[in-house]
């Protein structure tokens, strides 16, 4: 059976996935870049930007397990876009013609539309579904191949509650943001379904992964 | 100067220093002893226990800064005792004859009463006072050493947002309370004022210090 998994899920300290006041100059609100920071650091951001340079110790290696074995990303409609994207028939998410993703992307959204396809294999699919049901049509997708959760906070958490996540890597950075969107609410006992492991980083990180029993 | 400092302070993967429905029964409410487990197996505990025994590894070594160069402790109503405590005359907190903190002790409550002597050093005295004049006279009392606060959440939280810490050690345990008392809430910006570390123990929990620039 494929896996279910979450990679390089940035929060603070207080908790928060995601700033307040998202917006077209602002994709993650008031948090900024300083969530991502350690990620942009990384060799492998570095690779992916066409770039030379970056790190290659502990954050490197976390981060690079984000593609291996993925077949497919589900994402929610915040991560796709800003607030109100779906009244823009032109939007084709944050990342230009040639998105990160390589795969098929399914985007959670009430306001469902044709998909899109992308350069470098990556073709947006739009639903308007439930965790379980969005889970069995991109399992179909992925052909044998594991899923990706990619974010929001809300859909992490949505598909935690629903108990649908076998790997989850967290990544706490010491920034309080105060406000925004929180990744644990409401998941209380939820640490009894998994192993957990942490391990801090050089960098000021602490990788947090709940591994299924 | 005399430093003010928090060591062994404990909070949830999701940010609650302690869990919902506290009682004399349960003191730490649903959390239980989930939260501390961590330092109730190192040898620094069993020593003040009187048993032989436990760890001595990381876990330890930072459990072990709770007592040296600390003149006074500052804590909540809700650490001294049960909701309700104050209604009874002979309630002398939950740590029987001979208390582990060996100082004086200031107890911030709207039900100040007289002086309690105990055994081993600790008297517990009784303060209606705003963070900043509890701490003048915790200070004074202190004779130049420094001083400690010991929680719960609320006075951790009230001191950090009065800007008042100079060293915070916290716990960060892997388990998911989902209610109970917040420890960050409304801190935003706070790691500005400090130097953030953080470090993974082989027992599972993070030990997170925040050291003011």
């Amino acid at each position: 059976m494929s896996l279910v998994r979450v990679h390089n899920f940035s929060v603070s300290l207080d908790g928060f996935g995601t700033g307040e006041g998202l917006s077209q100059e602002a994709p993650f609100g008031h948090a900024g870049e300083r969530l991502h920071g350690w990620m942009f650091a990384t060799r492998w951001w570095h690779d992916m930007a066409g770039r030379r340079g970056g790190t290659r110790g502990l954050d490197d290696t976390f981060a690079r397990q984000f593609a291996p074995e993925i077949g497919v990303e589900i994402m929610g409609a915040g991560k796709f876009g800003p607030p109100g994207w779906h009244q823009d028939p032109e939007w084709k998410g944050w990342w230009g013609p040639n998105p990160p993703f390589h795969t098929p992307v399914f985007v959670l959204t009430h306001h469902p539309r044709p998909p899109i396809e992308m350069e470098g294999g990556t073709t947006f699919h739009f639903l308007d579904a439930s965790p379980a049901e969005a889970l069995e049509t991109a399992r179909e997708a992925a052909q044998g191949k594991d899923v990706r959760i990619g974010g929001g906070p809300t859909v992490v958490r949505d598909f935690l509650a629903a108990r649908l996540i076998d790997h989850l890597h967290i990544v706490v950075t010491p920034i309080l943001l105060g406000r925004g969107g929180r990744l644990w609410d409401g998941l209380e006992g939820l640490e009894s379904d998994y192993e957990v492991e942490s391990t801090s980083s050089p960098s000021g990180v602490t990788h947090v992964m709940l591994t299924r029993r």
